[in-house]
């Protein structure tokens, strides 16, 4: 999407054949553009969250191995990238099949003509990835349409959680997705950005991509969203998700099933968008679905832009207070108005999955 | 309650004759306690916030009239006292409750009784809200024990939101009044303590106060008790109030209406501790109490302690991005288990407070 009029991808090969990413880790602080001209500085990239993001880090690992063919395209030089990208963020399921999906690619050719194929395959991962997310979007973009159709002339609020951005994929996003297309299409709308702590990552990365595009946007409290629903400020609400049951229960970052509970509760849509990739086809129950516990500094210590300049980390709780950090929570489907995919709309449900995705009847 | 094995109350006169507070602008970074000498030393002392929570604040405004009768205990004298502190904080209730009290003990007198009476009447007013917390704290511990009992030997989990605890009362607080007796007893208990965001009272105050006194406590974010309450780690909720309408709806801290849909989500007790002065007899339904909008800068900056000790101010979201910033909730009294005050635990219905309440059947 759009900075500052100009479009980008999260990470791409410009015409002089560098690849460039955006550093993320300044966001939002400052947008700089860095290349990635190594195996190492690709892994490097992924493991400093410089990309993050699992469409994202998968698109970066793949062009990792680009950069690794280049240096050394024998047998030994593929198993190294493989293994060297592998490493560096334990749980990515992108990322594990970004590198399969690269090795079988190159396997099977001379070592003289990896480097160029393995190119020419990140850059059709990319392209998919975005084609997977163009989708989302328009199929998105139906719900938005059939809520503005009901309330003419006025805005359509939506409310979003954590980041599902274009910065998170290659382009589009997945729940920013149908946003970015309403908003393209002259749509009214504006969006409530749940800050989402403790990382933040809706004031941060959710604000600057949409002011970045220029969509209207207010940050709100995580603990604000189920007021401004009883309020009638909220017209649907649209979040990505991290790992998907085959029976449509969402795990997504910390504070979703607030927000779901809180939309049922006021009679307010609430959908989950998401790739087929993200859905998890072996289990059935969500409430087994094991949630990451993360470092209790994440919760007592934040980093900002100080008045000098300078990003500066502050502690904000009691000296002495320990603190619990479950970083995702499992919203269940009954509280799910649909599941937007790149193949249509599902009911949240095993049976409105496969209608959707029949060859997993059988996984 | 107790601050490293010391006994204080939020205000107090000392022997030596003195009036003095904990400046709790300083925490939980530092623990000071400093004097109030004038009536404008407790009017800044308000309005800084030095002090907060309504009950603290009429207390001090009580003291504030005493040292006022010290310089000038004229009719002119308290009419001045009455107008320089009731314009310190203009929507505080227990504060205009408070000069009212004063100025009626002190009106009648002659001038030159008015001093000591006015000390004394101050000291009873802290006296009266710690024997209002006390009984609080005697029937919410009730509700502990009764859960206690069905888990023998294991730690009961009480989630609790913002700070309703001693220091924003004289002693003792409201909703953790009942924490602070079971604690006291010896009961096992263990408290989540929401950070409350965007002020932060939770991981600042409340976790300094439980830390202080000695109670097991763990912060998390606003976005993790409903992870928590689905995995079984709440036992119940007690809150605080700002307001509680007639039929047993209460407007608290934003964010309070996401926990006790959570709450009802899990089958999990909700209580709210209140004094009576909280219940407004005028409004039954809560949906109409005005919610007031706070500043922007309260989401988009935060401060906290520095490495080098310093208290710095950071901003935490993209720049340009606004905020909107609801300061309270109204949570509806059907997702409330009970109401617990110092006359009993109601039910949350305008029957159940009648109860407890009969003088106010005609209000």
């Amino acid at each position: 999407m759009k900075v500052s009029g100009k479009h980008y991808r999260s990470i791409w090969q410009d015409e002089d054949g560098i690849v460039r990413i955006i550093d993320q880790t300044l966001l939002p602080h400052r947008f700089e553009i860095i290349e990635l001209a190594t195996l190492e500085g690709a892994a490097v990239a992924i493991e400093t969250m410089q990309v993050r993001g699992a469409p994202c880090i998968g698109a970066t690992a793949a062009y990792g191995m680009a950069l690794a063919m280049k240096a050394d395209s024998s047998n030994a030089g593929v198993d190294a990238a493989v293994a060297r990208l592998g490493q560096t963020r334990p749980t990515a399921v992108n990322l594990r099949w970004a590198l399969r999906e690269m090795e079988a690619t190159l396997c099977d050719l001379a070592p003289e003509h990896r480097a160029t194929r393995a190119f020419t395959r990140a850059a059709e991962i990319c392209d998919e990835d975005v084609e997977t997310c163009h989708s989302i979007g328009v199929y998105g973009l139906g719900l938005i349409q059939g809520i503005a159709a009901t309330k003419p002339g006025k805005v359509v609020n939506i409310l979003t959680h954590c980041n599902a951005g274009w910065i998170a994929t290659v382009d589009w996003g997945t729940a920013l997705a149908p946003i970015y297309m309403a908003h393209d299409k002259g749509l009214k709308i504006h969006v409530w950005v749940d800050e989402t702590r403790p990382r933040n990552q809706g004031a941060a990365l959710t604000a600057w991509e949409l002011g970045a595009h220029g969509v209207p946007h207010t940050i709100i409290v995580d603990n604000a969203g189920g007021h401004l629903m009883q309020r009638g400020e909220v017209d649907m609400c649209i979040v990505g998700t991290d790992r998907t049951t085959r029976s449509g229960d969402v795990a997504n970052k910390i504070g979703t099933y607030l927000k779901a509970l809180a939309a049922f509760d006021n009679s307010i849509p609430f959908y989950v968008a998401l790739p087929h990739t993200t859905i998890d086809w072996h289990i059935s129950d969500g409430t087994i679905i094991p949630i990451e516990e993360r470092e209790p500094e994440e919760v007592t210590h934040l980093s900002g832009l100080h008045a000098d300049g300078s990003v500066e980390r502050v502690q904000i709780s009691a000296p002495g207070s320990g603190a619990a950090n479950p970083a995702f929570d499992v919203t269940p489907r009954r509280l799910i108005s649909g599941l937007i995919t790149e193949r249509g709309v599902a009911a949240a449900s095993e049976a409105g999955l496969l209608m959707l995705y029949p060859e997993h009847a059988h996984d």
